[in-house]
């Protein structure tokens, strides 16, 4: 049962299928030597986790494209490739973007005194018009200065390239959760769905993190591509 | 409460609170300006990935210790920190190693014929006694006849080394899960819980990948931490 999700998330997410369109129960059954229990509780997991639909009568299809991002590119610290959805393909909608103290937690990771003041900017960032991430910035003065009026008008670091503010380091911590009530609406998934949040800090040059994110991500669509290589040894 | 979430897993997961008790819902409620409906869907959500436990007439405290682990070392590019869990701090418990025909997803990541022989390497990792992952590797030959016979002591890098297979690139591609009811009694979380699941491909030092893993992973024990810089422009 594990291995057959596997197989078939894999198929689906590495656009396997011609036309996004799976095979039968029946052919499923015959190709892995499942049982028909087996493979209907692979596809309803798979259901409820947003990357496939399913018609009575019609049959099972993809719900989705995903898009590769390097992770690199995600860190904004690299050119993103021509046809990376960080090369001006996404578009913000605002949802907020006010000073405010910062809450303790934040202030804590950004190495402040409580309630310092600080621009929350949260955004939904949309690609082909479908939400594919939900985020929550807040940024120390003097960047805060700079972004306050600042039109947003793609990505972050195009935002933040369009301030003038400069960034040297960009870290994520990686975490698994569950999408909200109010995360579910937003971003037009299931309550309950699986989201990846990763936890961003940006630093200037003098290494001072300035910046503190929360983006709630669909993994689905924007699969985070991560090489590392080894030197000969 | 999409924010006071943030605020307050990243309290946890940061490990801010001393000896891992949280606050009351009173002083949650006063400390975040918060209705106590909103502070207590926020813990619902926190318990439900499996972040903290209540006790009834005890409180709430966290549930976990969550280790830092580098992408780099999660590759297994570089030597690993002396306190990282790559660092002969985790025990494998095998779930099965055998001489399988490459399923046909599989065998296309590889770039094989569907049914070429592999070898199927199953395992549950684990620290301290918890599990925090579970794998399935799948490893075409010549390396497969390597692995065969060697003794899995620790992690997949050490059981590489010790087969005497040299890796060159090593590729991730993140996704979000949920926890099927397989996957949530071999990794002893809730089912429905959120998982993070890692596509692994090692290439060989010709650039041939000769090993595809699916790692299911408890993202709230095993926090992946990714850095990257940006030269001066």
């Amino acid at each position: 049962m594990r291995r057959l999700r596997d197989m078939l998330r894999g198929a689906v997410q590495g656009g396997h299928y011609p036309g996004g369109h799976l095979p039968s129960e029946a052919e499923l059954m015959a190709s892995h030597r499942a049982s028909r229990a087996t493979v209907r509780e692979a596809l309803a997991l798979l259901r409820a986790e947003g990357l496939i639909e399913r018609t009575q009568g019609i049959g099972t299809h993809t719900a989705v494209k995903p898009v590769k991002t390097s992770l690199p590119e995600a860190h904004g610290v690299i050119k993103p490739a021509r046809n990376s959805l960080l090369n001006q393909r996404m578009r913000p909608r605002e949802l907020d973007r006010s000073i405010v103290p910062a809450p303790a937690t934040v202030a804590g990771r950004l190495g402040v005194a409580a309630a310092t003041p600080c621009l929350r900017l949260e955004y939904l960032a949309l690609h082909d018009e479908e939400p594919i991430a939900v985020a929550t910035n807040y940024v120390l003065f003097p960047e805060a200065g700079l972004l306050l009026d600042t039109p947003f008008v793609s990505d972050w670091y195009r935002l933040l390239d369009d301030a003038g503010v400069e960034l040297s380091d960009s870290e994520f911590i990686f975490d698994g959760e569950l999408a909200d009530a109010p995360l579910a609406s937003v971003l037009a998934v299931r309550e309950g769905a699986p989201l990846i949040l990763m936890e961003q800090l940006i630093y200037d040059h003098a290494g001072r993190p300035f910046d503190l994110a929360f983006i709630h991500t669909r993994g689905e669509r924007f699969r985070f591509v991560s090489r590392g290589h080894k030197e000969l040894s």
